[in-house]
This record gives C-alpha cells, sequence and structure tokens, in this order.
C-alpha cells in the first residue's frame, strides 16, 4: 500500500473461532472494501496458525489468546513487514514490560513490540493511527471505562482518585472457553460479581493510558459483573466533582463532537440501545451531593473488540471510520 | 392468641396473584404450623379484597399496591384487632407523613398507623417483634443495602456520607404490572439502570432506618438496575473507609452471630446462592485504597418480600424463627 | 416507476413501533436504493397513521394489525395508486371471504383486495412479483411450513392428509402487545404449547396456499409453542411417506436451487444459524418405518416478516433479489 | 431394616455434584425423615466414590453416568446387602444386555443386575416397589412420554405403530459436562433439535417398558430438543386414535386416580406449572381428524430424576408416597 487509499483490501484473521472472531468474520463480510482470504482456527476448511503466516493479505486480524498472540506479531512483523497487524488480545495494550508483568503474571515473550503498537482507542488516539502498521485493540472493559473517564479527567472536572467503575459485561467477554462457570445452567438466571477491587487486567490498562493522555494518573476501584446475556457491557462510574452535571455533559459532547460512533445521550443507555452496533452511548446523572454517575453502554463484541478493530482498520488506511460499521 | 404459642395458625393473604403473593401461598403451604384460608385477588375462587375483611385468621399478610394497602390495614385493625398484620408494601416503612410525601410523592391515607408499625428488618428489630400486632415488611432494595451497612455505621466504621449502592434486581422486584419495558423481549438479552442518584423510593426507608438504629444519617448514591433474570438482588456498596476488610468482616460477623439466615461468606455470593431461599448473604472486599467493597445476595422475592414476612410471623408469634423457611 | 429499474426508491413504514417495524427500519436503513422517508406511530416525532396516506413514497410498508391493515391498504391504493404496497398483517393472506371468516372469525372490511393481492412467498410467487402493485406478506409460522412442505406435496411425495407441524417460536411473534402471558417473568424459564390442533389462523394461509400451488389440500395438525427467546421459528415437520430421505432432499434441493435464501442443510438447522439473516434452513431426516422429519428455521422478524418483505420489494421493483439482506 | 417401618433413615449419595445430585441434596434436606450422612463427589470435603461404599446408610442414591453406575452397584450390592440402591443412571432401564447393547452401544458390565432391579416409574409399578433393595429409576424424556402413553395403549385407544413424541428439555438434562455446545452463549437465544427419528435411548427404554406393562410393542418417532432454559420438559405426543378426546382423558384420569403426583389438567400445562415441583401434568387436545395430542410436563430434575427417586425410596420404605415432596 502507498500513499493512495486503496479501494479494495484483502484480510486474514487469526483465531476465527471465538466469538471475536466470529463477529469480526460477520462484519468484515458486509465490509464494501475488505474480502477475507482465510480464517484460521476455524473449523471448515482447518486452516492452522503457523499457515496464516505465508498468506499476504494487506491486513492481518488477531483474535488469539494473549501470550499466543505476541508470537504470532512478532512472527507476522517479518514475515509481512508491509502489511496492518491489528491485534485483538491484551498483549500489547500496556507500555512496558514491568507493567505487563504486574497485570498478566509472567514476562512478556516480545518486549520490544510494546513501543511500536499504536493504542487502537480510535476516538482518542486518532492522530496516530493513519499510517500505522501495528495497532493494539483496547480492551473491551477498558473502552467501557476509559471513553467516559478521558475527558473528564483530562479537563480536571473530577478526583481521578476516587473513582469506582461498576461495571458488567455478557458471557462471550469470557471467551469461547471450557470453563464450568460458563455453561448454560451455571449462567442463566444467575448473577455475580468476580476480580472485584484492584484485580482486573484492564485496570492497568485504563489507569495507564489515561495517565498517558491526561498526565493524571486515576486510581480506580473496578468490580466487573457477569450478566446472563450474551453480549453488552453496561458501566456504571461514580466520580466525585464540585461540577454539576452539565459541566461533565457538556466535556464529554465537546469531547467526541464528530465523533460518529461515541454519542452522549440523556437517558441512561440501555445494553440493547448498542448491541449489535459500534456504538457507545454514555450520559450523565446527579448522585448524592458531590457525586455524579456517568452511564456507558457498549456491545463487547463490536465497539469492545471487532467493530473497533475494523474501525482502526479503516482510519489506518484512510478509508471513511464508518464504512462497513453502519 | 394468648401468652402461649399457638400450636397451628390461620393465614389470610390481601393480594395473592402478584409475584411475591404467589410467592408468600407457596412458602406457606410449606409451613408446619400455618394454614392458608383464603387469599383475595386470585383467579378462582376470585374472592374481592373486601370480603377477606370479615374472615377471621390469625395473621394477614397484605401483598397490595401503597396506597391501597395501608387502607386495608387500617380497616383490618377495626375488624380484627386482635389478629397480626405484615404488611409487605412500601405505605408503613417510613415514620413520618413528611417522610412518606418526599419519597412516595402524596398524602399518606392513614398516617396514625406510621408510628403504630413496627419494621421488620428481622434481625435488627428482632426485640420489638415478639407480640406485635402489626409489622412493615421492608423493601427489597433496603434488606439488601441495611443489613451489610447497618452493623458497619452503627460501628462507626464508615464514612456514612460516601456510600454507593449499585444494587441489581430480578425483573419480578417491578411486580406484574402490564408495563411495556417489562414485556420479555424487552427484558431478555438487555440489561439496564434506573432511577439512579437520589431518586429511588428504598433510599428514604434505608436512610431513615440507619438512622434510627444508629443516630447516623448516611447519604447514598444509589443505582438501582433490573436485569434480565426473574429473581434475585446483588448489590454493590462501595464504602469509604480507614479501617481493614477484616476489621469490617468481624463487624458483620459479630452483629449476625447465630442470627440463621444472615450469613458473612468469603468469595462473593452469586444469585443462585440465595435465590430460593430466605439466606442474605454478605462478603467484603478490598478496594482502592481508603475503599472496600461490600456485596450482598439475597431473594427479593423472599428474604426482600415473602420469606422476611414469614420470619417476622414466626418471631411475633415465638415459632422456631426458621419454621417454614428452611 | 416506470419500465425502467429505478435506481433509488423513497419507503414509507406504516407501525413503525413494533417489533417487525423496527426490524423492518433497521434492514431498510441498510439497502443501498431504499430511504424511509417517514415511519407511522413510532416515539419521536410522532406521525399518526393518516398522515402517511398523503406522503407519496415509492414504496408502503404496513406493519399494523389485521382488520386496521386492511382498511389502510385500501386508502392508500385511492391515494397513492402508482406506488407498491406490501401488507404484513394477516388480512390479505387468504384467497376468500369465507376463509378469512373461518379463520379470523369476523367479516373482511375489504374484500375486494383478497383477488388483487399477489402473496409474497418469495421463493414459489417469484414469477407474480415483478411489477406487482400489492403484495400480501406471508405469516411467519406459515412461511417455516410452507417452504419445505410445498414441494413436497407437488410432487406427491408424502401424505398430504397426515401432516403434523410442530412449530417453537420466539416471543416477538404474538408483537409487542400488553399481555400478561408475554411479560418477562412468565416467558422466561418458561414454555407452552397454545392454540394446538386445528386452531391457529396460519392452518388457512398454509393449507389454501398449497392446494392452490398443488391442487392437492392438506391438512394440518398444528401446534405453536412459544419459546423463552426474542426471535426465531423452529418447526419439525412429521410427514407420513414411502419415499427415502434422500428423495425428499432431492425435492427440496431442486426446488430451492438458486434460491438464495432457502437451503437444504444436513445437519438440523438451529435458531443461531438464522436469527438475524433472511435465511429459512431445511433439513430431513429418517423417523420410525414410513415416517419422516423435515426440520426448518428462520427468523420470525426477518424470512417470517420484515425482510420477506423487503425481499419482495426487490423482486417487484427489479433490484437483485438480496439487496440489503446480506 | 425390618418389616416395621422405620422411623428416620440416613442416607448417601454417589455423585453429589452434578445438577441431578444437587437437586436430590436439596430435596432430602427437606424430607423429615431422612438425613444425608455423605455426598461422594463433591467439593468440599471431597469423599471418592470408593470411600462411599463403606460408609453403612439405609438408602444410596447414584447419581453417576452410565457404566460408572453399574460397576458402584455390584460393589455396593455386595458391602452393604441390607440397604437400598436407587440407580439414576441409565445402566439398570433396560432388561436385556441385547437391548442394553442396541441403545448404549457397549456390552453392559454387570448384566445380572438387568434382571435384579425394579423399574422405578412409580405410578405404574408401584407394587413391585415396597421391600425392593434395587431400583432404577426411569429417564427424564422417558418418563416423560411413559406416563402419558401407557394407559392409553394398555386400553387399546391408539394405534401404538404410529405415535410421535416432540419432546423439549431444557438444558440440565444434559447434565454438567464441559461441552461447547452446553456453553451459555450457545444456549440462550437458541433451540434446536437433536439425535432426531430412532437414535434417542430413551427410545429403548419407552418401547420396551410399555410392551412389559401391555404386551403391545410401540413404535415411535422421537425428537428431543434443547430449550434455553434450565430445567423442565415438556412434551407433545401425537397419537392416531378412533376414540375422542373425552375417552382418552377418562383413560388418563381413571389410570391415574389417587396418584398424587400425576394429574390430567384442562389447558395444557406450561412448564413454570411443573418446575421445581414432583409432578407431572398431563392434557389431551384434538388434532386433525384421528389424531390427538397428548402434552405433558414435568421437571427432569424432579420427576425426570431426583424427585421421582424419592418417591420410589418413600414407597419402598413404607413411608408416605408424599414425604419430602410437597
Amino acid at each position: 500500500m502507498g500513499a493512495a487509499i486503496p479501494n479494495r483490501i484483502t484480510v486474514g484473521i487469526f483465531g476465527g473461532s471465538g466469538y471475536s472472531g466470529r463477529e469480526l468474520s460477520r462484519w468484515l463480510s458486509r465490509h464494501p472494501r475488505a474480502r477475507v482470504e482465510f480464517s484460521t482456527g476455524s473449523a471448515a476448511p482447518h486452516i492452522p496458525h503457523e499457515d496464516g503466516l505465508s498468506r499476504r493479505v494487506d491486513v492481518y486480524f488477531l483474535c488469539l489468546p494473549h501470550v499466543t498472540s505476541a508470537a504470532y506479531v512478532e512472527k507476522l512483523r517479518k514475515a509481512q513487514p508491509r502489511s496492518l497487524i491489528v491485534d485483538l488480545s491484551g498483549d500489547l495494550r500496556l507500555r512496558t514490560e514491568a507493567s505487563y508483568k504486574r497485570w498478566y503474571e509472567h514476562d512478556h515473550g516480545a518486549p520490544a513490540l510494546l513501543a511500536q503498537a499504536v493504542f487502537g482507542l480510535t476516538e482518542v488516539f486518532r492522530a496516530d493511527i493513519p499510517g500505522a502498521k501495528l495497532i493494539s485493540n483496547p480492551g473491551c472493559y477498558a473502552t467501557s471505562a476509559m471513553l467516559p473517564l478521558l475527558p473528564l479527567i483530562k479537563d480536571g472536572l473530577v478526583d481521578s482518585e476516587d473513582i469506582i467503575v461498576d461495571a458488567k459485561s455478557g458471557a462471550s467477554g469470557a471467551g469461547r472457553s471450557l470453563r464450568e462457570d460458563l455453561l448454560f445452567c451455571e449462567v442463566e438466571g444467575n448473577f455475580s460479581i468476580y476480580s472485584q477491587g484492584r484485580r482486573h487486567r484492564h485496570i492497568g490498562e485504563i489507569e495507564e493510558t489515561i495517565e498517558r493522555c491526561t498526565g493524571v494518573r486515576p486510581v480506580l476501584t473496578f468490580s466487573p459483573h457477569l450478566l446472563p446475556v450474551e453480549r453488552g457491557i453496561l458501566s456504571a462510574i461514580y466520580v466525585r466533582t464540585p461540577r454539576s452535571v452539565d459541566e461533565l455533559r457538556s466535556a464529554l459532547a465537546r469531547y467526541y463532537e464528530g465523533a460518529p460512533f461515541v454519542r452522549l445521550v440523556d437517558s441512561a443507555p440501555k445494553l440493547k440501545d448498542v448491541n449489535h452496533t459500534n456504538l457507545c452511548l454514555m450520559s450523565v446523572h446527579e448522585g448524592a451531593p458531590g457525586r455524579a454517575i456517568v452511564v456507558s453502554a457498549l456491545d463487547n463484541l463490536v465497539k469492545g473488540a471487532s467493530g473497533q478493530a475494523i474501525q482502526n482498520m479503516n482510519v489506518a488506511l484512510g478509508f471513511d471510520e464508518t464504512e462497513g460499521l453502519l
């Protein structure tokens, strides 16, 4: 690819059988400029990941578990240096080896990549994405928290040291793993909190990214929950603020003016407002004195994974940002 | 009924066709000492509420909408002065007319009753219940918040002015009303926050009751959510505290020592741990520095309504507290 | 519109707030040649149905209850005689007043229309649709039964007098009506059979249509069921046949050769294979000797309603049949 | 245990962590005469199955996979010859090695047991159960089909060679196995047919049992389906009959007169009418001429497994049949 915007591109997917891989295939099949050439890890025909390395396409999407993903990014960078790689795993979201080790609890297999990847929170890093060759796609919970928090912290409107994110996600967020706690009879009619406090990996991603963008490192109390639905994340974010709800709203509206997929709404969004779309909707509400509640909703498989990956590809290649995503 | 503990009692239900009325019937049908004599508002045979007034039984349970409920409590107190009345509506949970008007947005129809009702949060008001003739059964969300918060505030362990209750309830909490937002196709696969901030009626009940018990009036930010499940409430309660998680745990364990239905557990409880039981399980977890997370879970139709109503009846009549509830 | 195929068309929806109306809006918003000009009955801005009559568009879709729908078809035929009308109600699916009265239990309000409407089971009546001005869109259950049965009866492969259709539908098939049996707490975790035997209206539509196409009037035992899912119909059709399963398969494969949305598959289709698509998948399996089982699956809101309506529009206007439906 | 009816008994469960094992524990914990002494295979404290062999109790319930179950029955018969064994697996439901091999596709490990076990379809084999030492608990689908079919075939009211059973079961029927098709994201919002025709093992159990009781061997077309609910089986059974629906109803009512858990009802039963109870409800409806539809509903974990196991224990030991089951 040169300076000119390509008309049509070819795409390869690593790990096409998981929930985000399947979602990605579905959206790409409707993308007017992309054609999926291969998908590894799927059923029929089965293509081993290793085979994907030699199949040249314009864009590679990696929907692989972390650790495995970094290894394939490294191989692909060598084998196909002119192609764009979008990594949907957690391997390249943090900026330092130390931080990766803190949150993923083992050494990073390819630490040199950490500095090379552009962080694909599209609305925030839009300027860095055009022409990028390696994009790290953000986490689903992280997207749901960073999009509303970033503008508020940047403008100094909220106490960055007392932020509570109470987030609820559909079961597809846990991937297609054979775990007893993901069986239908365990999840249906049930609801649970897990990894509450300071334990979930996305905390590192959220705090580090916000610090990088704003110079202020926030401190989160973060509670993920497992909803008995297939998809969708709704986060209630409790912030301490001397400002009025209207001021917070204005800051968000201003920051996302012109962004096609992030919108401030009046009534709190529901999962059904965002599921099967690439939207992130947010609203702000009054809490007790000195407290505001920011609600954000997105589809973890779309804006939280595959949709944002395509959005990043669109921006990287010079396509319209919404191509194939409406 | 005299001073002796009765062996067998008769029971009448007003409003037996709603979700808490039906749940109450089911539990009472297994109670070894109670026999349901009539249930008004049900299908077959249909008995109008008015007819229930002249049917003498030992205990009346009122599963009626507020306003209607207070009117029947007043009539029953006159018609059947020797019987026990357990009111499951919101009409008698607050202590003053002003407070009722603030939260229910109209005048109370029988304000004299407010001072006469014992508040049936059994574990907390156990001393007041034996021999009572009028018991106001607490709200479901309120029970889920008051049980964990009360001991912590009483012992001065948490900042009472910065409490966030992020509560999630199954759809039966909204009752059996013909509302479009309660249709299957609206709730299934969906999740939403509503009445967030300082708008839900149970805030009044929680703050007032805790103040009455502890002398300290807490200030809540309260966010109820609608879960796509039939039953169950899970609340994540964020408190600011200089104390360790272990100190909070000890306070709760101490307060509920010997209570058969309230238990402190190590791992955060899930809805399936409490649904179809009269249990309220709670756990405490570390948040960001100076923050702790208290999780509580109960079945809104059982400990949050009908089960606690029976528990109150048991205590009021001198039965074993767990009779018919295991 | 003349003989030439139009490049872009305008569309109006009557009854845009129900489940099929909303689904139709969503699909049309992605249709590359259609632009929705108005939608009546929706929230904001609210446009009364009556106002739609004077707004000239190329195609009107009527997602209205029966009786109401026929009245608006009649008015639109006068007010906008050059436009195409696609009626999604049951009003124009039967061919005679007597038959309508038998199944809908009252007189038809505009009986002259019955003979004028083309029956929009696209794959079967494709030859009649180009240029049509009035199309009656088939019922969801009816589509799910007619598509597999029609070729088998036409070829004389099955005993037309002993056909059992055991059909299961998601709750959106009942529409967005405020009925107690459609509340979340009634449908969730539940499953039920209703109108079993010879009572459901779609029996008339199925038997009459098959007779019209094949000369043979079948006799059905039909059992609709309510599934605790939002969307999708899966029908198990039990036929008596002297033929092998392979012969039945061949007949179906032959009949639907080239049809883009109807496919014979080897393993029985599941709802998730068809939901959110315009596909009808079918499979044939061996039963007890002399018995075969035909399984069909479709999304009641897409191939069973809005998708087939757009498919009919595409064929009527000379567009590619799949335009906007992939 | 001698001839006298014991007042209180001790019980052991093999395989207490699966869905029927857990359900059994729950019901037994409420049984006024039974006390669970141990449960193998559960989490804490973990007791290996082998240890259960030496723990003497009055009644052993085996909730183990087939093959494993027969092996433990054999060992228990030797180790604890005076105790009652209730086997919930499929190992002892068929009467001959050949039949077992036909349906389970391997040799039986302990064929001598086949003739020793009483078949625990309580209502039908009630006379054989008192004093039995080995009871084979029927399958869930099989119970749902045999209870309505047996009286009709016994009285010669239906064509035994043309019976279609279209059965739908909740996901707990498949047990707590780590299978991808049982993950929440696969089952939720989905519905599917499987093992349709003549492939499901319960066909052997149904046909053989009915033949043993009536002398007539029926031939079934049987279609199991997977419902997106935790529990419950609803079967629509299509029979060919020259008799009126009323005659069929009378035969069923007569056969189950006095049976506390099997009831004929007028409107077709729903899953919510039977779930969490030991009931099997049935109804009869008119189909096309010469056809009737029999609907039956039961909770697969209760009347289809653990509840019927307790019912069998009650009858075997001389307790009231309903003890602990209301």
